[in-house]
């Protein structure tokens, strides 16, 4: 049975490379807090895709300032993206970004069956 | 289309509840940092699966002790179990744990075609 059969995670291959253990990191401390893990999971799971802040505050007892600092946090990581329509933005999940985590750490990649 | 073949994210389906996201966060939150990223994927990538402190302090610039540190925080994560034998504790990753994490990320399940 060849390597590749065996196993498909990237990280299960071969070690990460200092760089690259830096940049999945910062994606992995971005959703590694409770607030945004579930600021996350509303946005991915809201109507269409998408949300809006107006969307998102009523689930939590915290301030708009609050929300919005940790919006920014998931933004800069590349997990989420913005997007300005009229008074509101409205924020999607990168999906991408998320696959690209969930691949490194998958026992076996999507597609291959077990 | 079903909702369950449009997507199969447990995320995607419906959102996270914050106790749930609580537990979730701690496991990111672990490996949301540069050098434990890189054990975890030292670990998984050693031959056999499993690696001793001392197949992985040569990768880093840092004290035995530093690295004892970031491994415990792995293991209180359940992100790695350890098994002493000897003088020495083996670790190993605990896939489940990180299946669940990675399966949560998944914009589709393992073995679902797009």
């Amino acid at each position: 049975m060849s390597k590749q059969e065996r196993c498909c995670s990237p990280m299960l291959r071969e070690p990460l490379s200092a760089d690259r253990s830096v940049e999945l990191a910062r994606v992995f401390k971005a959703i590694g807090e409770p607030v945004r893990l579930r600021l996350l999971s509303l946005i991915a799971s809201h109507a269409g895709g998408e949300a809006c802040v107006c969307d998102l505050t009523g689930a939590f007892e915290l301030s708009g300032p609050t929300i919005s600092h940790h919006l920014k946090v998931l933004r800069e990581a590349g997990v989420i993206e913005g997007e300005r329509r009229g008074t509101w933005i409205y924020y999607r999940v990168c999906a991408e970004a998320l696959a690209a985590v969930s691949d490194l750490l998958a026992p076996t990649a999507s597609g291959v069956s077990a």
